[in-house]
């Protein structure tokens, strides 16, 4: 995900701010991954990683596919519900609280103004503004309650405002990155008679699979894409080796 | 978690400053859940409701506790293993990304300082600083390098610098909750002999902490406890029927 931030606000907006003087050729490059890839990872990496581990855990224990393919549906499905409506709950509680904490800055901008816009001028003190300017801009800012207390939401708190809608796609989302990761591993145990012989398809197949989605997620987030893609490799092997032999040394 | 929010800085940092009015008598009250807390959030929800949805889809179609046991704690190390080490990973990652973006703007500083500076007058334009009180605080900000890039990687990025030797510490903290989360649900099945027995007592001491996590949860985050209690227990409730209904009908 690549966006060229500080893109133009709209014109009426821009009243009293000085022409934008050109910057790099091809705009700035930042990487802010966006709310739904992070949605995807999340979901991907656990959808590749937890079903092949269990599956790979019971190859070691009992050597019957139907088995496996039973008890790696009901994780997928477990999974999936769990972790989308888990994502679903989250978004909400986030929004929740913005608007509580939103609705707790503006009583305070009403019952202790002053305080209130010291806390402006103590941030703005922080990157250098000093005497007369402190004044100035702090009254400036505090002249209007709304952008009082978005400025007191995003630079004392923190809190940045989510989308409307969030919540149900973020679900989706995770949800949907489980089932699909999930089957991944397991589609080799539905379609072969053989254990051993499924247990190396899905070996291949998921390493194929985490290499690649690593790959992708670290270009997401411009950092070095072969670092990434061993990484999350090297998860998927690790917590398959250890349900393998929590498995084997249990039931074996 | 309580924070009382803008806590008095070391004296000299406030040199200029004018004096802190009064505030509300018992502080600010804002809810800001650490990232421990949060942690312990992922792994604990997911470590109560995935192997007890397992467990209890199994149940559905092989009436065997040690088979059922062994699939269940294969499922909680791999779980562990792959949510905490996508954990490190994801704070490794955070911290790696917040690096690469400070240099980059930093090198947009020196390439090109007046549009960055432009950048910062754009922001303090959005709250409403006009004219000459704009110009000045635009320069006060830039007149120093680092206070600049501070502002503009939390002010334009939105970025805040993650904490050094958190990713070890967030590993360990989701790993562990999967692990102790995931015990909870899977104990009758290790204690018990019968099948239908264990899934009644699963099921209850599954629901027991899934209320309390959940009041506990709400709780941490200021929303209304009981409601935050039904939800999470609502979750795990709806992704064991669905694992259930999967099990019975692939393996029953």
């Amino acid at each position: 995900m690549e966006t060229a931030t500080a893109a133009p606000a709209p014109a009426p907006y821009r009243e009293g701010l000085p022409p934008q003087p050109p910057g790099p050729p091809d705009g700035e490059q930042h990487f802010t991954s966006s709310e739904t890839v992070r949605d995807l990872v999340i979901g991907m990496a656990d959808g590749l990683t937890v079903p092949f581990a269990l599956a790979a855990g019971l190859s070691g224990a009992v050597a019957a596919n139907p088995l496996i393919v039973t008890a790696g549906l009901a994780e997928i499905a477990a999974g999936c519900v769990a972790m989308g409506l888990g994502g679903y709950l989250a978004a909400r509680t986030d929004a929740q609280h913005y608007q509580a904490e939103r609705k707790r800055e503006e009583q305070e901008t009403l019952d202790y103004p002053d305080r209130e816009k010291w806390e402006v001028a103590a941030i703005l003190h922080r990157y250098g503004l000093r005497g007369e300017v402190l004044q100035r801009a702090t009254d400036a800012i505090a002249s209007d309650r709304k952008r009082w207390v978005d400025f007191m939401m995003r630079f004392e708190l923190e809190l940045s405002e989510p989308a409307p809608g969030r919540a149900a796609q973020s679900a989706a989302t995770i949800g949907g990155a489980y089932v699909v990761g999930g089957l991944i591993p397991l589609s080799p145990y539905i379609l072969l008679a053989e254990t051993g012989l499924a247990l190396a398809w899905s070996s291949a197949l998921t390493g194929m699979a985490l290499f690649g989605f690593g790959w992708l997620k670290a270009r997401a987030t411009g950092l070095p894409p072969l670092r990434g893609a061993a990484q999350t490799l090297g998860i998927g092997g690790l917590a398959a080796a250890v349900a393998y032999l929590v498995a084997k040394l249990v039931g074996g």
